[in-house]
């Protein structure tokens, strides 16, 4: 692992930095970042409805597949975090700073993601607590026309967090009235704008969204490279967005990381919408493929069952 | 009582938060609730007018049925309470935190209900009071277009509360012009949602509209679970609402306790839109019913004055 | 006199606060207000025009007034009050922290009345100057769409003068596009609203529109008496309004008083619109009833001169 | 001269308080503002066009004038200052701490002009350069959907301004879609309400538009009485406007002085859009009749360079 | 070099503000600035399309530019420094305070570039990263409706990088609805009236648009002076706009510097989409010019490889 420590961080937080992300990356210099931010975000239309088991509306599920399951981080929000972190002491935790619900659309207006703590507070809580918080993350919304207010707190959230020698990971997203749904969710050349953006505010990973497109699977991760390369030292995660057919969903992955050059995945659905066993197979193949250079075919038989996680 | 204690409560704190607690919840984990932040949120509305004794009227109506009767907390503004407190000083008291007058609707604008104290005057005043302050209370409108607003409040209010080891209740209601105004205070799967924000945000305790039926009732009842399922390690608390046929509250509180899995009530209209006497019969039965396990049947009897409350 | 002390007044400002509560209202309890806060609040609509003396229009005219007759407290800005006070020692001040032009009306903006200063400024001046400053006074526009952050501002410095021992008097007025012309200025219940608002934000007194009908003017008096009821243990003041006929307007202060169970009064038009001698006979009146228990026609004797206040 | 220190300035602040007002005034009570903020407020408009002389462009004629001729106070913004004030140590200054550009009409949105720094830096900022600094300026639209903010800055700067022992001088101007645009340049009973509203923020000086008629001059002059009324110990200053006349100018400067008892002038157009040396003949001109009673004849003479300014 | 030190630069920074200039111009009092922010201003737009070569695409050909060529300074975000300053730590950086994304057209709504760090993290980074950080920059959308934020927050970093004694650098754009396209990008006295505030402000250099135009190549230059003659002592820096045909390009430069007396330069995609090599050339011809007074045909032989830049 080869990594480059941004100057943000100051020189007595180095080593600090370096085991955090030695941590989240599980020494591998990429992050399989178990997402877990989705009770806000989604509400409960994740965890409870046709076709996701019942288990999964127990909040405790995250919890237990990701002390269970081979993960770079689960990033979720304090609240949460801290009510169930005094029973999964050893889960690597990313705090995720900001989130909303999605009620309003943008036709009733565009999105803010408030900040929900200062940093002060995060390291608080993560010296408090004892946990293994190794970073933290923030939603921006370039487009919106709260842009402005998330640059402020997106910049000043990874500069504090670099001071305390915590990771910083930014979910990018283009959305508001001035962003075309289609294009915000699916042009490449805007996704790479985004990872720029994520770039120059420092972020040491950016959540981008994939436009997923199985008939044109290999052209969609070559042009995608046009995203890896905008993020220059930032690494890129893909959003896996809604849970697919595990295969298709593991082929995305491979090609991602083999072929278009992303640094690690952030997975939530298509984990946590199993049961519990199922789920940590899952999370299993995707650090076999995003970690451990496995193919698809050996991922696949990790998720099945068929085969063990050799790390 | 087995209580897990959030992890945002520090060391030096627990032994606090666990006293406050137990004081809460009499020592049964379940919340009995006495709200009384209504000369804000209802103006005078509820308390003059047909059908409402003479006696309601006055502010000291609520400090008079709260001393009297076998409550939990007695929620409401800090200004209130520092009017009456020095008379009534063993009540429990909930500060509630924010409030908002009924004034504007939808029509005129998303709801924003805006803090009134930051946390430490909250905690500085119940050292000066001596008051037996056991926690603090936040109202967050989900779908407003101040969400973002609200959601930076409750989340550091909650962290604040838990760092001086005092509890944090919140009001949880989807509100604004992007929801369907049957959809909000009706709907089940959104207010799930609602009650799974107020587990990310840390709360201990959820207060969420119940969607009353009686034509429905066991049915409602039984849909209510994914509510408390959604909220985890936060206990749902259901809202009284406006005043209704007394053993038909207490058959719905019997059936939200023992069918839909809640943690407590927060009840106003139904206490003290009553006589004096009336009013700590009536809140005696529902402490009955939500803290000693009563038959419905038993507890009426409470409210009708033919038996004593055991505890 | 006997004196609730609230429990925002810490233990070591106790004494200071109830020598400022005997100062205000003349140790009768009742405050007798002399409110001079109209420079702003209607520019100089008040001063200059037809049927208005000549010398009211020297701003002096207020601290003639107010430092010869029998008043509990001067209210206006702190501004004014710095530059004459150094000639005007002895008069009891109360310091309005926050106030707007009328120039906008509710079809250009809903109101809101900004604070000009924090308490801790207030507090300075008032050690600095060595003036006689026993409190503060703030407006809250209930129902306007900037409601939220007149309460955040209300019941901090509530709080905060609380804690330096003095008084806080809240202008209590529902206004904005939410609030049909006729109901906000003469809907008594509505205006009960206000009153316990009033209460829950912690204010020792609350100034309250009066819906003066000289036809109804006995009916007017009697309903009047649920918004004192709904202030609870806050002091109902009634806003005196434009200028009326002399003894008609201390009949309807007699009224309030002693059928409406008001705690005193907010007068300025009805005082300084007229020549200083008049006027400070006007202030002795009203002093007559609100703090002596004058008759009406023996108060009326001392307006015209005929006789003195003897306290 | 009798000057009654406002009580916002400390006892240990009076000496330097009382020895910046005699500089800004030469001891004489009345204010000489040269105003030289326009390149904010009007951009290049005023320096470069039809009928300017080519040297007003330079930003240092401002600084030329002010140096040589006969004034109160020079009034700009601080960066300015901070670029020319090495060269020009003499000059007494005062920092105009916020402006706007006239880009936006109210066409487009109600003027908002931002204060610009906080008084600490302006008291540090005095203090490092070792300027003549005696007070500091501020520009309030009154009937602004903005006049809220700007009252709530304005009436802090003051304040500071005075603990600090400068002077302050309010900028005051009916502004906005609420105000009709020739009432609120031409209407002499609402420059009357802002005069007393500038009396009310506690400002030393408040600069007021005057309604400059040819063809009614005397009259003007004694209605504006009304606005020098309504300031009360607060001194009138009276914007110059555009370029005039000079001898109609002077004209109505006498008015202003010897008829409505203004306290002073605030001129800039009728200054610097002429070459120096003229620029300095009416400057001197002004002061003539401002500051030491000469008649519009005889000050007329010192512009034409017939005559000398005998102080 | 013969500069006046602002007077907000206190006594004790002077000589680092002085080294800084001297850097940042190469002890020639211009300055050759890189403009190095396009990729939140322009997404990924500059960096990735036609015509453009592929190396343009990795943000490190920025740095290996500007580590090569003879430069001012590199202007870019603290986030994209601090990923590849280790490795290029003898560029002379300029920190770019805001920045905003080109997403929201001012049909959506009006500029806002809202600050993404205190100044005093830019000066706790410049001394805990040991970089050569020489300055700040900071854009300015004169007319947008948040004019009065970006006034707010560029005087008081403008005030505090003097006060480290760093350089501050505006970006000066007249944007909004209330500015016509045409006018905003191409009036010169508009743009005259932007260099003047820029100097209110008390910027170093102001970053300006030039009004680009072969067919009246002279005529432009000459009426650009209004502009440099309005900026006073801020030294205006045109910028270079889209990548232009190499000589035409370098003659606008040479008439800006010896025609219009603009003080030095601001160019981005004129250097940057080129390959490595031909950029460095691009960046020492620019300079060869603005630096050292060569004529456009010497500068041209430098950007052809057929010359050396001679310093």
């Amino acid at each position: 692992m080869n990594i480059s420590v941004p100057l943000t961080v100051p020189r007595q937080k180095q080593k600090e930095y370096l085991k955090n992300y030695h941590i989240a990356t599980r020494g591998t210099g990429k992050m399989m970042m178990f997402a877990g931010d989705q009770k806000v975000e989604h509400l409960n239309d994740d965890f409870s409805g046709p076709g996701i088991p019942k288990e999964v509306a127990d909040p405790e599920h995250y919890f237990k597949i990701a002390s269970q399951a081979h993960i770079g981080v689960f990033a979720s929000q304090l609240g949460l975090i801290a009510k169930y972190g005094r029973d999964y002491p050893n889960i690597p935790y990313l705090i995720k700073v900001n989130s909303k619900t999605n009620l309003m659309t943008e036709k009733h207006q565009d999105p803010f993601s408030n900040r929900w703590f200062p940093t002060r507070s995060i390291d608080q809580f993560r010296k408090q607590s004892g946990l293994n918080i190794v970073g933290v993350g923030y939603t921006v919304y370039i487009g919106s026309s709260f842009e402005a207010d998330m640059f402020g707190q997106a910049s000043r959230i990874i500069y504090k967090a670099h001071q305390q020698g915590m990771l910083a990971v930014i979910w990018m997203y283009p959305r508001g009235r001035a962003i075309k749904e289609d294009q915000g969710k699916n042009n490449i050349h805007l996704l790479a704008g985004g990872a720029g953006v994520g770039l120059t505010l420092g972020a040491d990973f950016v959540k981008i969204n994939y436009p997923y497109n199985p008939k044109k699977r290999r052209k969609v991760a070559e042009e995608f490279k046009e995203v890896t390369t905008a993020a220059g030292r930032t690494k890129v995660i893909c959003v896996g967005g809604s849970r697919k057919n595990p295969k298709s969903y593991l082929q995305g992955l491979y090609d991602q990381i083999n072929i278009s050059g992303s640094g690690g995945n952030a997975t939530g659905r298509n984990i946590y919408q199993r049961t519990e066993k199922e789920a940590v197979r899952m999370a299993n193949a995707i650090s076999a493929i995003v970690l451990y250079n496995y193919s698809v075919e050996d991922a696949y038989k990790i998720f099945k069952g068929e085969n063990e996680l050799k790390t």
